[in-house]
């Protein structure tokens, strides 16, 4: 029989962990997707962490991939008010609302605008994503919840995130319209499935987020944009021998790649 | 400046890595994204690391969704001498061509077979799949890279791998039909962009699976499914106190969810 | 008040469609897709159509993406004889179900046995695919009907088919495992959001051929490949006076594209 | 030999078109993405369409998938004098950047103010969708042509649209940062795989639109939701005979859908 293990809410005091939501509604409209990280939020004060969540569509971030838009024409930008509280953070849980099958216009903004970021290295020649992790809550009426979660982990691990394993969480409705998470015909908050993964994605961000800071950050070595740039290889054999089969090796008919 | 670090390959010894590549294309016949994948196993066997690989096509393997497709009606099923080589690895690279933008059928009935396993558990109580590592290496002739592998490195975190930082790699030429990655008018091998993200995955990879090594396996507590159905919670609050605006949050005229 | 139309079944009584299932599951094994697409099976042939019906999984179809792949070293391939049952017909649908969130390897595997056929072209100077009209029903348990039907939809559109409203149907049960469509505790059949979708669509489909048809295929002008490998531009002016702002358009410091 | 046709620009004179570029960058920065969009403009206007363009970045509309959102509480928005615009244009062409391989949030927002009216109907019982046709045009630097179309093309057909053969038209650099579309060194205007592109989109979408026109608009019976939400069936046979093996239809121990 397996046994059960709690961790030690003393395991997680010193992590921090930003939860932005991407829905379309201003404060003090309702927001479902809210509904849906308030669990989350919940279990991560609960195992010590400290927690900052704000909605993306309450401040006026402007559009464009720099750092600060003021720079670029932009009349107002608070972006740069935002980006430490994510740069600071340990975890990133972003949630994002459904709209025709993809995550929101608010939600693409969040990304185009830590995207700004991708380039800056810190201290050990990394990124300043690499360390911390990343994972997604989705909320929808009825469909959605994977292909959102897949495109948003993906830009997540490509600006520098590690994601955990089951960091795709959300609920969504039956097919078609209906009602949405906190509605009371719903039962929303009582979806065992989303409860489930909820529970096990926090956890998860927990862990990896714990042996990251105790590594000392995302470890170094093989991995500096810089020193690529300055003619460092790491190692890398650009013309290793092949793995292909040896004996003639036959290319046929066939026109196209692959 | 950035001081450049180059990992000790003792580091990396005992780790395992199976690369298993969903080319269309059968052996002997030349595959570009082996052509690519070789660059990485090169790489990690430089370090130290043992490297399994094979391609997927080159097996008899059953459609479906169980470990052993026989059992369901199959004649013939060799995945079952497959999945211990996949089982075993620390470190898994999928590396995939692209057809019309996707990944290829080999490249899915690989996910589907994996995904057979994925109700599994282990001693832990975890998947067999948790505490392993995944990537993703990518070629075509023109447009898709990210686009596929953002599905597989959504496939692969959802089974329970960890993705490391920047775990999408690829290599394509520029819009249209054209050369392929191994093809001498391509310049593959020499694409500085393929071969800096190669050289990170796969060290990102190494460093992540050293760490869960050495943390026995990707640490417990809070995320085992059996405890879950058992009715353990791990600390989770069906109702928390919600973070939204407590004056009267007002429900707009606003029908959708969100 | 909207008046009711329905459509003279005679309209449409020399249209034939080709409906294929690609679910992992082999005849005589149950296939839940294959209940959804009944439906609209049933309501073609209502309406005077002609409709053929296959699961591609019965038959052995090589991987490729060449017309016959004996050609191609494989030692057996019957894709030739199942496309003649495809370029025949004036509508194709797809029936797919969803693996984690994907459609299936066979799905994959079908597209790639139409790509073979993309470069051909027929007495109008198009390719076989123009002048059809195609559309996806998509069944699961829980998510994934949209992501699925806009790669399918995508690539047929790509391949030459052109693609009516609403022609993305499916059913899925809640978020979670959960019954399949033809469970009896699923309700699936009774699903009123389906059953809508599926009546449009076949209307839709059944519309869109019936103009297609009558003006004697896809409209031929601007639009044939050899045409413009040979030379012919079609009023195509390589450098038009652009619309971008005249008065000294300024290239920012912005270094990205867009 | 295929005889060469080119339409007699006539036959198009009353159509009408909008081109909606969704760049991040307002007028009077140079956008790249207008450099493509201006071909297809060309084209249109070559064969007697009447074309409006515009940015979607340079007008203050807010989020939200309401109509009018300042009935939602938001100060301003000026969506109810571009929607105009789109609803009277028989041809709606929507232009994207790509950012970390995916449609911009401009684009995002251009979807989901489209999808504020797709309940709405007009006199026929249709949406105001119904008889328009739609087209991508997609420019990046290096991967996501055919991702971010296929998004865009699926949710134009969900909306209403029909979809031509080949409406996914884009241009990218090679893999990994480099020129854009416009610069010197990209020779952007000068790809043929893109210039034929959008050549045979344009004609495509003009044919079509034509056909529709000729039609009196997207061809009614059997697809008005308000008769559908009245009882009116069409025919549709909620029960039909199954094309399943009659014999035993054997569900095999796979307790999964399909």
């Amino acid at each position: 029989m397996t046994e059960i293990t709690v961790p030690n809410p003393d395991r997680f005091r010193d992590l921090r962990a930003v939860v932005v939501n991407t829905t379309l509604k201003r404060s003090p409209e309702l927001s479902n997707t809210q509904g849906l990280l308030d669990r989350s939020i919940a279990l991560l004060r609960a195992n010590g962490a400290t927690v900052d969540t704000f909605r993306l569509v309450d401040h006026d971030v402007a559009p464009g991939v720099m750092p600060d838009m003021r720079d670029d024409g932009w009349p107002t930008d608070v972006w740069p008010t935002l980006w430490p509280r994510i740069a600071e953070a340990d975890i990133l849980i972003i949630g994002s609302p459904i709209w025709l099958g993809e995550q929101s216009s608010v939600t693409r903004r969040l990304i185009e605008r830590l995207y700004a970021h991708s380039s800056e290295t810190v201290e050990s020649g990394l990124s300043p994503f690499h360390g911390k992790v990343g994972g997604v809550l989705v909320t929808g009426n009825e469909d959605g919840v994977k292909h959102v979660a897949s495109s948003l982990t993906f830009s997540l691990q490509h600006l520098g995130y590690t994601i955990p394993p089951n960091a795709d969480v959300g609920w969504i409705g039956p097919v078609g319209p209906g009602p949405s998470y906190l509605d009371d015909e719903s039962d929303g908050p009582e979806t065992d499935f989303t409860n489930q993964g909820t529970t096990f994605m926090t956890y998860n961000l927990l862990h990896v987020a714990r042996l990251l800071k105790d590594a000392g950050g995302f470890p170094v070595g093989g991995n500096q944009p810089e020193a690529w740039s300055e003619g460092e290889r790491f190692g890398f054999n650009a013309h290793p021998q092949p793995t292909q089969p040896q004996s003639e090796p036959t290319q046929t008919a066939n026109p196209e790649h692959d």
